[in-house]
């Protein structure tokens, strides 16, 4: 039976349905192709017109109804809270310093902090691991929404491994500034004298990988939400950079674009694990050279009310 | 002339559109309706049915163009860097620290980081304003995005605005609790003992509130993009609680989800500016408590390779 012998036997029935049966059957089709395409739109908004994102965003996609770090779970993991709900509380263990003890401590501390320099140059001068680890320590002590601590530090010495997370960076930043980056982000950067080349990384003694953990596990294996995970992992990454400096160590801030799941996968981390930073970790080169870059004046960045 | 009539005319120099021609017309509506519909689901990705966003997502929805906090300017807005693009460079001002010295170092500010604690409960005892300029000074040195330094730090210690802050946070938070954040959110918080009311919101001597500016202005008046605005407050912020801690001062790290807009309005702060923190700064209560919490240790959260 074709589809003018559908048309032939409607027409029988439904007699205004005779001319316009192709008009309808139309409709209908185009109709379906609209809900397919509108939902296609909803579900993945990334567009080969619009500029790339950077792998922290990318990675989210291969999560299951977690798009949005602050989202609630599923109704089905409903349960207890994270925390133990009897969480006792204790007096705060606290001692007033003095006003002019605080004043003092504030200059102090702003005279440290201020000395503090993005370096890309490194020396290969060993660094006691005891040292890293005070800071990655340090670094635990940030706070988290909910005290989920969702953090992951992986610390790389091996040199092998250190390459290969050269290779990746380098070969994905060698896009990124030809491709992906446009051309102002490219210019933008180029004061900063800063390349898709980065020696640095298998020259520095330390590689600290951040991760954040988009979610985590309860006790019984299901998922545990970690509510405003990527912000909790920036801030104790800024705790981080201060305890690397404080340390009389230098740091380069790094966001790799579109490296993270290639190094998740070479470092072993599991798929809630997403990367956030890379920072090489050591001494400086003896000639090491920063941009002689000012910082805004306290005016520009406080207003008090 | 109705429709009949252009079939007609049609029809007589194309004979085989005779037939199909509301077909074909019909066909091209559709397509066209497709595109429109298509169009607008990339747009506005929002969905009723979708748990809300915090703030600082929903915020980012008055903006033109800038959805992608890391997304490159529009074409016509290419030109040169916005840092000098003969920008010198300087040799680095480095003296190494021993490594027993630095060793030290780590360990004195581990310990001075574990004794940090997210307080609730604050005294109303001054603190002197030098001390709150040092510490958003310190902020200040924080690394950002090809140098934008995209933050806003505003400091209230107005007791009119205190309060009026406090309204807006009460009402949102009260409509968070009771419908936005779900049960599991909800009930993860409870064992912190943190509710809709903030009374520290007008006890707490100062509240900085800290703004990501989601995009800047050149001297000519054109958007300045900001790479990675959210994640560099957010380091500064994780250097912000540092200097508060270091210079004996308490703090809770707050994100009032859904009060950005009107917090913004309030402190008559620009449309580029978005709120990402609330942080009440003073002494604590004398009877302050805090949950009686343990961190991680460190085989938890690092993973040397």
């Amino acid at each position: 039976m074709d589809l003018n012998e559908v048309g032939m036997e409607i027409s029988e029935k439904m007699p205004f349905l005779a001319e316009y049966w192709p008009f309808i059957i139309t409709v209908l089709v185009c109709v379906l192709a609209a809900i397919v395409l509108f939902k296609t739109a909803l579900d993945s908004p990334s567009d080969e017109s619009l500029p790339p994102e950077p792998d922290l965003l990318d990675e989210l996609d291969d999560l299951e109804g977690l798009d949005d770090e602050n989202e609630a779970p599923a109704e089905d993991e409903d349960e207890g809270p994270a925390l133990p709900s009897d969480l006792k509380h204790v007096p705060l263990q606290f001692e007033r310093r003095t006003p002019l003890e605080s004043l003092t401590r504030s200059q102090e501390f702003l005279d440290l902090m201020s000395t503090r320099r993005t370096v890309r140059s490194f020396s290969s001068d060993p660094v006691s691991p005891e040292i890293i680890r005070n800071i990655i320590k340090t670094a635990g002590t940030a706070p988290s929404g909910a005290h989920t601590e969702p953090w992951t530090y992986v610390v790389v010495t091996d040199m092998e491994m250190k390459v290969k997370i050269r290779e990746i960076v380098e070969h994905e930043e060698r896009i990124n500034y030809e491709r992906r980056m446009g051309d102002q982000w490219v210019t933008d950067l180029k004061p900063l004298k800063t390349f898709w080349e980065k020696e640095y990384l298998s020259v520095a003694p330390y590689l600290i990988l951040v991760f954040k953990q988009v979610y985590g596990f309860k006790e019984n294996g299901r998922k545990k939400t970690h509510y405003y995970n990527e912000m909790s992992v920036a801030i104790a990454s800024g705790i981080l950079l201060t305890a690397i400096h404080n340390a009389g160590l230098v740091s380069l801030t790094s966001t790799p674009l579109n490296c993270g799941p290639a190094i998740r996968v070479l470092l072993g981390r599991p798929k809630n694990e997403k990367l956030t930073l890379l920072l090489p970790v050591g001494y400086p080169a003896p000639d090491a050279t920063v941009p002689d870059l000012t910082r805004k004046p306290l005016e520009d960045i406080l207003v008090e009310i």
